[in-house]
Order: C-alpha cells, then structure tokens, then sequence
C-alpha cells in the first residue's frame, strides 16, 4: 500500500451503503463508493454476506476495485478470485503495487497463485517473480518498484515535469531518485527541494548525495527501525552492484514495526509466531504454534523435580516447607521475568546492545539486591506473624524462607538480564528467553536454595 | 519531529569529526555537519567528553542547532541548556518545533523549564503553554501547530505560491488544510492534488471534504492507529468547536506506537511502565516500577500455600506428588501465558474486540483441550516410565499427574483468555492481566485440582 495523500477516511455510513445495494441504486452506490477510503470499502466488504461479496465488487471502477482489493482480509481475497474470469483477475494483479501483490501471493494457496500469475502481464509476472526472489522478512520482499527516477542533467522544471508524467502510478511523488545511464542510485531529490529551487536550477546541485539505502537482503526490521530513526518518508533499496530496484514506504515500515513486536510478544509467551491474526488462524495451527515449547518447558521441569525427590525425606519431616515453594518460584519467575522482558524490549529497540553487559550487570545487580531485600523483609513478617505460630521453630522457618527469598530474586534477575544478552550476542533471537524459559530455570535453583538453606539452618 | 524529506542519514565517519575539532577545523567541521542528517550530529553529540559538548554546540548553524537539539538525548539537553545564556536558550526553544518544545519541557527539572519558558518569545511561549494544556498522551499534547492553512477560494497556482511563502517553517509541505475564516476545517489538499492539477482550477472543487480528524483529547494511541491503518502522512486534530489547531504526523505517530507496545510489554511483565529507556533509568526508579507487583503477586501466592497447608497430611504420606507441583504449575502458568499475551496484543491490535469473547472462548476451548490432551499423555509416559518405577501404585499416581495436567490447561487457558476480555469490557487496560497474574490464579487452581483429583484416585 503506497503511502496515503488521497484519502482521510474514517466515517462512513455501512446501513446507508447497504440501503443503496438493496434498492438496486447501483450508480447512487457507485458514487458514494468513490468517495470513500479503500480502507473503509474493504471494510465493508469484509462485512457483506459471502454470497454477495462478488456481485458487489463488480460494481467498483477499476481503478478503484485494485485499490480495494489491496486492502481486502486474505480469506475475501480469496473469495474473490474464485468468482473472477481469467480476465478480471488480469486486470486486477496487473493494477496492484508490486509489493501488495507479491503480498497477496503469500496469502493465497498455490492454484490460486499459478491462476494470477497465468493471468497478469508478462511485465507484471516478471515484476512480481523479481519480488518473490528474494528472502523471506528481507528489504526486497517488502519494497516496491514502483518509484520516480530522474537523470541529474535535468533542470527542476525538467524534473516537474517528468514528475507530473510519470508519477500517477508510483508509490510516492515526493521523493524522486537520481540514477545513472546503469540505474545506480546517484542522489535523492524531494518535491519540497524542487518547490523552493530556482525553476532552472540544475538537479545535480540540489540533490542530497549522501544517502542511506538499505540492499535487497538487509532484513526488513533493520529497514523499518532505520525509517522510524531518521524519521523517513521513503527509504531507496540498492541491489548488490549499488542499483536501485525498490523503495520502502514509511507506512510498510509501521507494518513492519507492528508485526515485529507481536512476533517479539508471541515469543516472550512461548509461542513459535504465527503471522495471522488470532481469529484466522486455525485451531490446528494455534495447537501447533504453542504446544512445542509447552512441552520442552515440561521436560525442563524435570529438573526441579529431581532436586524434590532428592529433598524428599526432608520434606517428609519438614512438610510446612513445602507450603512456601510456590511462593518462592513464583516470586523467582516474575523478578527473572521482570527484567527478561525488559532487555529484550531494549535490545530490539537498539536502546541495549550486548557491549552494554557489564552495565547491564551492575544495575541488575543494585536493582536485584534492593527488590530482594524488600521482599524478603515482607515474606518474614508476612511468613512469621501471619502464615504460622510466631514460635521460635518458625523464627527459622521464616528466616528460611525471606533468606531464601532475597537470593532466589537476585539470581532471577542476573540470569532473566545476562540469558536475552548472551542469546543476542551469539546471534540468536532473545525474545525467547523471556518469563517462561527464565522461570524454568529459576525454579529449579531457588529450591535448590531453599533447600541447601533449609539444611543448613533446619539442620536437616 | 517533522517528517524528513531533506535529509537521508546514516553514514558518518565519528573519527574525522573528531580529528577535525581536534586540529581546530572548525569550518570544515562545520560544512561536513550541515551535510549530515541532526540525528546523526545528536548522536555524534552524545558520545562527546560531556565537558566538550557545550563548546562544540556553539560552532553549529542557528537553524542546524535548533535540528539536532531537538533529537538530543534529555540528559545532554539539560547539560547545554545550563551552558547556555539566556539569549542562546531564547534562539533554540523560538527554533524548535512547538511538539519538540513541549516533549523537551516535559524532560526538563522545573528550574530549567522556568528559564526556557522565560526566554522564548511571547508567542512561542503562548503556543507551548497551549499545548501543555492537554491532557498527557492525548492528541492535542503530540500535535505539533505548524501546519499549512490555505483558503477554498484560491487557484491551485495561488496555493502553490502560498505553500512557497509559507511552507519552509511548517512541518510538512505535502498536505495542506483549507479553513473557513473561524479557522473551521474545510478541506484537505495534497501537494500531489496540486501537482496534477489545472493550474486555474479552485481549491473547493479539487479539495478533499470526506476527512477524518482528531480532536485534542483524542487518546494518542488512537491517533496512531488511524495514522497506521489509513497509511496516512499527517493526521488534522481539531479542538471541540471543529476549529483546526494542530497536526500528528507519521513519524511521531511511529514514536507512539513503539512506546504503547514498550507499555504493554512492560505491563505483561508486571513492570510499572516508565517511558525512558532502560540504561536511562535510575536504579530506584526501576525499584519502584517492579516491586509493587512482585509484593501483591507474592501476597496472592498465599492461596496457594494455605491451599498446600491444608492437605499437608496427604502431602506427608504421598511426599511423591510433591515432585510433580512444579511441573504442573510451570505448565498451568505458561499456557495461561500463551493465550493471555495473544489475547491482550490482539486486542490492542483491535484484531480482537470485547464483542468477540464467544468466539474467543469457543477457540480456546477446543485450542485448550488438544494442547491439554498431548501435555497429558506425554507427561504419563514420561512419569510412569521415568521418573517413577513403573509399578501398579505409581500407574495412580502418574495417572493423576497427568490428568491434573490436561485440566490445569484447559482451565489456564480460558482463564488466560477470558481475563484481559473481561478487564478490557469495564475499561481497564488488559495488557495487566498477563503471565504472572494468570500465573498466580492458575498455580491456586492447578493445585487444588491435583490435590481433589489425588485424594480421588489415591484415596487420601
């Protein structure tokens, strides 16, 4: 979708729309149609019953039908196509922006994809195989090329003029590229510098030469975190011999943006991401998304377990100890979780990166320290005057517990603060090192504590 | 910050910088800096000995300066701001763009506001104070006051001369607001509209009417939104009599929606949200953010010990099933996890609305009961030929493991779905209502379960 200048969008009035369908006042439709945002017509759609979705559709001009159906759920998409001659889809694929097609392609399910590649232009086809070459989440899978050239040898009147002839179709007029006889990105023009500039004024010397441009592989993150930092309308992107093919818009960027920070919090829940929204995708698929770590956080819990067992005579004789572990582990998962959520937010934000450590460390550790302490002075009041008889036996289960307590939030946060960074460093996604993996191995070594500390002042 | 048209960003070699305030070329300093994107400089800035920085700042450009302070880090800020005379403050905060001014004031100690506010004209002072006046995180506190006004009456070749006169100060050239004489929005107009137009045609009849506005109390967030769904470039906000006082641009609108998904982040993780960057927060101030939710989770964890407490008798005869409670309650928390963070980002999202808590539960209902019914089965084999001898007595127990396992999930996850629904309905912010809560409910649950289904099957 090209960054947006025609439309406001917003209200629109569904029961009127519908009116006009039922009383056949198909041009009155029509009319009011055009005036809307595709947002808000796809809306609509999305809206009608199945069944009429098609007959409805037909009614849209041209142009704005490829506008619309850019915008459509996949699933109307789809819909769609199947109700469509050989033709109508032609004209349709062959209307799209580059990238909302090949994005389209993604959604669609394999005969679908061969009916619209058999049916669009062999430019159009050629276009959209040139897209669907490069990796997946990558710079070149979510630009397009659909963007405006210009020769530095052009005067600014030149340029507007070139503009206003070529620029109907691009995904922006406001940033036009200066390229050489090899399409080598040579400069960046916008149409703010070609307003102010003397009509006669050379583009070689208004052009902004040093330029960021992201290459065809770069990752898409990268793209979107560079347009949101410099606060880009458009970012140019170069293949590896430096020509320019495509542009990221900042409106993909925001896409971008969104789909990365669900796909960090799918993470963080130990959830394999799916990109779909939760209501479209299947039960079997959302089953399959979360079992997996479920499981392997299962066989993890073994452990703790294992140090139970091991402890088991203890608790036999000691069974009030065991009042107190859910306690403890929980306190443990959430402090680790606390500060696992917090890096791995600053690292995918560039705000922590794994050279930052040592800093890192040192104020986990000042943070760790007084957190424990205060929860440790409440669990002892809370344990020794609440929970049990204030007697001198429970004076040390008490002191078992707080003591245990302080040390078992200390841990959680060195290990849920350094694990994100030690992942990060080696290459890996920290997002999954997040609560459920911290807590795992928190558990397990705030019993081991607690029991090591048991015996020791228990004397078990 | 406006949306940047002039600049590209990216590429610039730190060590010549350096060199050359360190051999005094200061004009070759100077020209290489205009060249660069004020992002960049701020961040050059940033990695200055803090005792240069005040020095270097007075070599840059009135309009240079202005730039890069606006993307300067606060503490860096407040440094040159106290280094500076009151005349040099004066230039700078006159300079800046009003949102720019307000997000500095809102950075600043109070004694350094006093003298900002004392030093800016009159009317930079009168905008400021307007836009203070908004609530926090609303619309009218991020708009920024410099935008394009033209009049329905004029020709396209008389806005263009206007946006030339006007334009060079206003944040965006792109998009211009037609307004009545009570500054009411008409209109809106696209540079591109104007382009493409005949050159003696009116505004009136080539503007945009069907335009979708702020108001200033409108929540950011939402703002945002409409920016992201709608690909649009700059969003009008207007006051309760319709009259147009502002804009939110895309640029600011991305800086919203990555501190919104920071906030909710931070809330899953039981953090009180604080908006600076991690390393920028002081060792109290995380303190303060993580404590309260790890007192009341541990206080809440209380249940669950009263709940161990009161079938300790059992516990001191089958210390086996001791072994197993983390497990369960590990599983418990992280399922409850899974479907409680997509819920909240789905609803955040808006791909999920209250209305659809049906449909929610009917899926995880059946997502609950499949990941259920593989947990359980792998955990029987796993502790009848495991962990256990695999003896008759242990096929009990294993059996009540694993059946305590396949309702703790089912019940984890409506539980993990339903809450941030419900919390969502009477208008609180869901995003509370993730792992450690659902964890802590589920821990209380999974083990009362284990308990009643274990004096069941083994007769306690």
């Amino acid at each position: 979708m090209s960054v947006n200048y025609e439309y406001t969008g917003g209200a629109y009035d569904e029961e009127a729309l519908l009116a006009l369908l039922d009383n056949r006042q198909y041009s009155v439709f029509m009319q009011t149609v055009e005036e809307l945002n595709p947002v808000d017509v796809a809306e609509f759609f999305g809206r009608l019953p199945e069944e009429r979705q098609a007959a409805v559709f037909r009614l849209l001009k041209k142009d704005t039908a490829a506008e619309v159906f850019a915008e459509l759920e996949s699933d109307v998409q789809e819909r769609l196509i199947h109700a469509m001659s050989d033709r109508e889809i032609g004209v349709i694929v062959d209307d799209l922006f580059s990238d909302d097609a090949v994005t389209l392609l993604g959604e669609m399910p394999s005969s679908v994809v061969k009916r619209i590649m058999k049916n669009a232009k062999p430019e159009t086809r050629a276009e959209i195989n040139r897209l669907l070459s490069y990796p997946e989440d990558s710079a070149g899978s979510v630009m397009t090329g659909e963007f405006l050239e210009l020769r530095k040898s052009m005067t600014v009147t030149q340029a507007v003029e070139t503009i206003r002839k070529t620029g109907l179709d691009k995904e922006t007029v406001y940033v036009a590229y200066v390229t050489d006889a090899q399409r080598r990105l040579e400069g960046v023009v916008s149409l703010k510098d070609l307003l102010f500039a003397a009509p006669d004024a050379i583009i070689e010397d208004i052009m902004e030469t040093n330029i960021t441009s992201a290459t065809t592989h770069d990752d898409q993150e990268t793209v979107a975190a560079a347009i949101s930092k410099y606060d880009l309308l458009v970012m140019p992107v170069v293949d590896m011999e430096g020509r320019l093919v495509g542009i990221v818009t900042v409106d993909d960027a925001m896409d971008v943006m969104e789909e990365e920070a669900t796909e960090d919090i799918e993470k963080m829940a130990a959830i394999l991401p799916t990109d779909k929204p939760y209501l479209k995708t299947s039960v079997s698929e959302t089953v399959k998304a979360r079992v997996p770590w479920l499981l392997i956080l299962m066989l993890s819990a073994t452990v703790t377990g294992a140090i139970i067992t091991h402890y088991e005579a203890a608790l036999g004789t000691w069974v009030v100890l065991t009042a107190f572990m859910p306690m403890i582990m929980g306190t443990g998962g959430n402090a680790g979780g606390q500060s696992s959520m917090t890096i791995i937010r600053s690292l995918s934000l560039g705000e922590v990166v794994p050279g930052d450590v040592l800093r890192v460390l040192w104020k986990e550790l000042r943070v760790s320290l007084l957190c424990g302490i205060v929860m440790g002075l409440a669990t002892f009041v809370k344990v020794f005057l609440i929970d049990l008889h204030a007697d001198s036996a429970n004076l040390i289960v008490a002191a078992v517990v707080s003591l245990t307590l302080v040390v078992t939030v200390v841990l959680a946060k060195l290990v849920g603060a350094l694990l994100p960074i030690a992942v990060k460093k080696v290459g890996l996604d920290p997002a999954v090192m997040a609560s459920p993996f911290v807590t795992t191995i928190v558990d397990a070594l705030s019993l081991l504590l607690y029991f090591k500390i048991a015996s020791l002042l228990l004397g078990i």
